[in-house]
């Protein structure tokens, strides 16, 4: 390839396979001797011009971002405006770009990364400036629309229905003297897909999990109480996983109810999950336990999906493809083309079909009483989970994940804003 | 061997490998030819004459209780009093052993536990009944006595360890915009070891966890706080890992401080981790995330660790052994005979040694300052998390975890209280 260099960004919440993506490009546009620059802390590290030499980094560390969770060149949660709002912003992106002439942008992330990116591609045309932006999906919350799935959401969701399916038998063991109910809680503000997928820890009617609350259920507290009491009358014990934006029919998050003061008068940062557990112990006088993985979830590389992993490397190889082609404005959107035996491919999707929408869970995926997945819905997530990808381990135990030395090219401007 | 049935029991709190210790009881006395009975959910399955006949599990189940966490037989919260207080609970215990013809007990648990093995082997040899005890530990906790470690506290290391690794590289690279401060709730109430193996996840000064608060240490609210906001100026972020039973240098535990009520008068179920997340918020204004991982830490058999579960294996195997020698009222405790190789051995120790006994962190692991662990403390714990034992994964992506028949004999006395 000619003179160029690309540039590589990742934005938003960070996950256990966005390096992988990450390391994918860097080795495909290596493999076309394209200059790549990353970064640092998303379209921040462009606006203050740190850039990071990925030439600097051995074969071996760009190698190992495959199994490193995180985000390795930093990551933000900076939305830029409109064109007109945030004009001299966008101003000052193109101008770092020019400064570096960098030619192709790829931005790592999901709905606001590719308004970012599309917002982009359309000042550079209208600028002349020849430049080809690219978004590369990426979030555990599989809310991007045209995408079958997302990359990070695979191993998010094998994360989630394996550790529920392992605290359930826990449960199920001290069930008859202790713990009766159990409360695991899951991100997603406003999609279901990460609830969704503690589906998959059990299929029979009195497999945990036996309740599972999704944002796109309105929450009903009293059906919700009976529910508890007749699992735990009939099963012994109930494993209730509830998505973290699960609201009241008025729209309200239930979560907001709580988050008190304590007996210091401190924020008590309360969260669903231990919300519904000290409903029902005070409604119900059941012993409970709670859960709030948070940010476990979402970088537990170590129980990554194989297949999660497979499309993360692929988006990013396809992305620096698009690229070098021209294919300005444009997402690698992974697309199913069959259940089973899974199989699927990427193709180069608008991003202007993709920006600033979000794919809740489709009505057929949500069992009629609310309270589980459908047989569709399990067809669906099972091939997303399916294969293991462990890191490799070091002699003392740990996963051996890298560290990049991160160095930054000199500064060619003076400093913005 | 002659006549006679071992019976094997689970009590506490289960880990991720307590059921490797039972599936090596089980084929220890299936070698030797000796009937096997497992009460549901210890000592109050032996109360209820609930008594599972492990000859109806095929051999491929009883393998793979060694990749299944939870309680296969059921455990329990339940503490028998002292001989004259539960005077007609304990004769009852015998009547049922007698009546089923079991000459050798094996009780599965910690302190409480082993204090029931040893009142029980004192209450068979006063009434002339040939009556082995075996205690055989496990404890996630890792606070028993005389033992060098406790079964099933390697793999909760491991997963700690592991876990405040991978959450820690989400934090640094969400810190320039978003979290600044996470906090990780372990579990141990009264000992900080489970703190401690968070310290595994990294050993330079910048390296999460930034600071460790131990049971061991009493709290000083404003010496963390300052602690965390210079961690903050100085990393760009701060990792706390924090031991459920955290205490003021009067005893209280912090997290009783927590537990208050929400807006519709309901119990927050607080714990400490939502409560330091709380108090970094408002004290010092930075964004903060916290995970409470809860049971999740314990049955994690997924990222178990090998010599944890080989320990697991090892005492199940001398448990048979000692009680079928007679060895009554021993437990099978682990001795570490050299560092680096890690060498350990099995050997009997008398359980009026053990009983009711705590083994805290001793003052050598703690660093001076109380934020951190020792060098001694690393040598110590790094060979308890080393090596992988992942469980077989079905194709759909789950671990391929063991459900057992439960089939119990026919009772042969009546109904008890």
């Amino acid at each position: 390839m000619g003179k160029g260099t690309l540039l590589y960004a990742q934005s938003g919440g960070v996950t256990a396979v966005i390096n992988a993506t990450a390391g994918a490009v860097i080795q495909a546009a290596r493999a076309r001797r394209v200059k790549v620059l990353a970064a640092r802390n998303g379209i921040l590290g462009v606006l203050r011009e740190e850039l990071v030499d990925t030439s600097k980094e051995t074969a071996a560390a760009i190698r190992g971002l495959a199994h490193t969770p995180g985000g390795a060149f930093g990551s933000c949660r900076y939305k830029l405006k409109s064109l007109e709002a945030d004009a001299a912003k966008y101003a000052r992106v193109l101008e770092v770009l020019k400064a570096h002439d960098v030619r192709w942008f790829l931005y790592n992330g999901g709905n606001d990364s590719a308004d970012t990116a599309l917002k982009l591609s359309q000042l550079a045309k209208a600028s002349g400036y020849p430049l080809t932006c690219i978004g590369v999906p990426k979030t555990v919350d599989n809310d991007l629309v045209v995408t079958d799935c997302c990359p990070g959401f695979g191993s998010a969701a094998k994360y989630t229905a394996v550790s529920v399916a392992e605290a359930a038998l826990d449960v199920a063991a001290m069930a008859d003297t202790s713990t009766k109910v159990f409360v695991y809680e899951v991100m997603g503000r406003h999609a279901g897909w990460l609830a969704a997928a503690a589906g998959l820890a059990g299929e029979g009617k009195d497999d945990a999990p036996h309740i599972i609350l999704f944002p796109e259920v309105p929450w009903d507290e009293a059906a919700f109480l009976a529910r508890v009491k007749a699992t735990v009358d009939r099963v012994g014990h109930c494993v209730v996983v509830v998505s973290e934006g699960l609201h009241h029919a008025d729209g309200r998050f239930v979560a907001d109810a709580g988050g008190g003061k304590d007996a210091f008068g401190h924020s008590q940062l309360g969260g669903v999950g231990p919300l519904l557990a000290g409903l029902v112990k005070d409604q119900l006088g059941l012993k409970v336990h709670w859960t709030v993985p948070d940010y476990l979830q979402r970088s537990a590389r170590h129980i990554a999906s194989r297949t999660d992993l497979a499309h993360a490397q692929a988006v990013g190889q396809a992305a620096v493809e698009y690229a070098l082609k021209g294919l300005n404005g444009v997402m690698p959107a992974i697309v199913r083309t069959s259940d089973s035996p899974y199989r699927w491919k990427v193709v180069p999707a608008p991003l202007a079909d993709i920006a600033n929408r979000e794919k809740k869970m489709p009505k057929g995926f949500i069992r009629r009483d609310g309270y589980g997945i459908t047989a569709a819905c399990r067809r669906y997530l099972t091939p997303l989970v399916r294969g293991e990808a462990p890191p490799p381990y070091r002699p003392d135990g740990l996963p051996d994940y890298v560290r990049l030395k991160l160095q930054t090219v000199a500064k060619k401007l003076p400093a913005f804003g």
